[in-house]
């Protein structure tokens, strides 16, 4: 608790002192985590300060450290000359991401103050979709002339190595009139005589992606492979850039995060407490106005046998059990085929298997659901057929919950919409329903028994 | 759709006529997600046939693609004499996470076929926690001492090719009298004179990491610095092993996913529907029973206030809504809690922080939910009065739930428990009670106007 607030106050202190040397040599101490949780419990201006005081290449540093949504914010504060020569200092990827969330007329100021070399590779790259290879790709890599030798590309690279040093890299790409030829390991330089040319070493049946391949392409490529990143080449074998494992492993693991938050019922999948508060409230409203509604009209389901109920008052007791117990169920069930589309072990069009897997469980379990809220039933009001009637409602439903819990991830895959973020209200909506019409059917026919 | 089906019946087919060069071929091509897909689908006895007639080195690529759930029943089903040379092929974080699971005898069996070395390495490895640095570390490395020269090392290399041809490792760590003394890039062998000494060369000053580093501590680490690998290394400066980023990205992309099961109440976070039917019934239930328990007591404030209800049966209509809807706002909150916290923006003792912050959201929302609800029950039942109490009801209880919400995964955590596992059932047994005793109070006091 201590530390924390101590590194705060440090780090205030500096920046209302502008002592950028002390900002600098405490930044680069700093872990990650802690760098990230300071900055988040700014205030707006000391953030904006903060960014004002490092230099370039320390805020660039910062900016690759926080939230995505975080760093955007930053660049959008900041003074058009800051913005344009913290970019310069990131990586081409990166450069994308923040730009493309910006205003365009935003973007476009920035572009112009950024180096033009920087600035027309961006305005190439942020015509690719984000989650594509085109989008992945970062354009800092080697590549060297197949006719070059050896000799020629180690001189090179030891003139060069102050700036190559950033460089992710541990291959070099080899291009023949400029067209892709294939891909060397630093070692295969290493192992090899000077004058050997680049022509006779390469490999030449490297692998490569064209800039349209998924996220879905790449994670397959990257399991199946051991390399440290690809090749991305058009259809006129222009080598475009390359997709590292390391951003993508960042962009898989964003992935599923986002999606935890959706299955929640955070609309887009991102949601910081920094956010502004009306921001914060309109995207959780936007989910749970839909929600309030379909709960409305499952719940017009007991309005409807209202006469029932009367008589058999004790069952509104158990009609919001059934209906919660429905959708825990029914949850897991989407969970679970949640996680295997996204490991590709099912596929969308898979229903009918999906369906038997689950209906055993669904058996099983509302089995045993079923006979613990009908004893209990039976004990709360004394009534044997009550606890047949709640028991019976509750088994059968879960049956169904289950089952659609399964399936409806996949049918909406299927149909290109969002599993993680429609799923649970489609499936509390048909539950609730069903749930509610069944205890009061049974309830219905079995009257006599019950008053 | 066919594509599958044609792929799972050339793959049965050659493992029925045990066309083992067939297969080979075969699965070198595939991609990685067919070849787990196509698994997956595998009866028990065809998945054994299969890894029965692969090579070590193909059954061992196989294993490291599926799930690991999978891998282990692949070695638990197979001969002790096959497992044994599968596993002389696997890296030995692998080694160790797959007999890690096994029964001791069945692993002490296995260890005994394998080759000495490997498995007097997997005896040493499989001490740590599985989620540490000594757990996440592979050892295959390569090291060399400080007094050799950049030509033995680089012929040493040469000579070795073939073995050091899978490593994953781009550094070659330089240890003093066995003693870890620091890192070298490949690039330094190659930018260096043949006589140099690794000692003049090597980069002193090297990160290195204790077995004992957490997931976090790693994490942390990889997101600072852009290296591949960090070295472990023990309280005598021995080095153990390294930890690899992409096996880092790996295990933290498996913790969040394990994550989105756990809030959706798979005990344990894992499920694949090629488990026994019964085990994954019991995993469920565990969570379910615990929660109609919860869902029960919650129900009985309806029995409590059962006279109120009685008169005003409408009500039974929306005490469903109040709950399901409750739930749903809380677990908005659980979730941006439970990403905060793994983002590392928010520390477990922040509780009064972000309870503010949520009861801000909570006041908004519960507004325009409450309007949303009472206008519902107005039209509905076409009393104002039925409205004023469903909708102040829910509007409260909307402001409680997010702040229990946001809150309680913050104090579980402190508490050293699970907050993706326990934060939902808590959350929603508090709500529901305090749902329906706000509705059925407000609606006692207004019963004049109700009736």
């Amino acid at each position: 608790m201590e530390k924390e607030a101590t590194l705060l106050e440090d780090l205030l202190g500096l920046i209302k002192d502008k002592n950028e040397a002390a900002l600098h040599d405490l930044i680069e101490r700093l872990k990650t985590e802690d760098l990230v949780y300071a900055y988040n419990r700014f205030s707006k201006d000391d953030q904006a300060s903060l960014i004002n005081l490092l230099s370039p290449e320390d805020a660039a540093t910062l900016l690759e450290r926080i939230p995505q949504n975080q760093a955007v914010e930053a660049i959008e504060n900041a003074e058009v000359e800051t913005a344009a020569s913290i970019l310069n200092e990131l990586y081409s990827d990166d450069q994308v991401d923040i730009l493309a969330e910006l205003d365009s007329t935003d973007a476009e100021a920035i572009l112009d103050e950024m180096l033009p070399a920087e600035a027309e590779n961006v305005r190439r790259l942020i015509q690719y979709d984000p989650e594509s290879a085109g989008g992945l790709m970062v354009t800092e890599y080697l590549a060297f002339e197949s006719d070059m030798t050896v000799g020629q590309t180690v001189k090179h690279l030891q003139e060069k190595a102050e700036e190559y040093e950033d460089y992710h890299v541990q291959y070099i790409y080899v291009t023949n009139n400029n067209r892709f030829a294939g891909v060397l390991q630093m070692r295969d330089l290493l192992l090899s005589r000077p004058n050997t040319k680049l022509s006779s070493i390469v490999i030449r049946n490297a692998f490569s992606m064209p800039p349209e391949a998924s996220l879905e392409d790449l994670i397959s490529f990257f399991d199946k492979y051991d390399f440290f990143g690809v090749p991305i080449v058009d259809g006129e074998d222009q080598l475009l850039g390359i997709v590292l494992r390391k951003d993508l492993r960042e962009a898989e693991s964003e992935r599923s995060n986002l999606e935890l938050l959706e299955t929640q019922g955070i609309v887009g999948g991102e949601e910081l407490r920094s956010m502004p508060v009306l921001l914060r409230s309109k995207r959780r409203l936007s989910w749970l106005s839909v929600n309030i509604l379909l709960n409305i009209i499952a719940a017009s389901v007991i309005a409807f046998y209202q006469d029932t109920l009367e008589e058999v008052i004790a069952l509104a007791v158990f009609l919001p059990v059934i209906s919660d117990m429905s959708g825990c169920s029914g949850n897991q069930a989407v969970a679970v085929s949640l996680r295997e589309l996204s490991l590709g072990l099912v596929k969308p069009y898979e229903l009918a298997r999906v369906l038997w897997q689950e209906v055993k469980v669904g058996l099983i379990n509302g089995t045993v659901l079923g006979i613990l809220i009908g004893i209990a039933a039976y004990i709360y009001m004394g009534n044997a057929y009550l606890g047949l009637v709640v028991g019976g409602a509750l088994a059968i439903n879960t049956v169904v919950a289950v089952s659609i819990g399964g399936t409806i991830p996949l049918f909406l895959k299927k149909m290109n919409t969002d599993p993680a973020l429609a799923s649970g209200p489609i499936l509390t909506t048909i539950t609730d329903m069903l749930g509610f019409f069944l205890a009061l059917t049974f309830a219905g026919a079995a009257m006599n028994y019950l008053v």
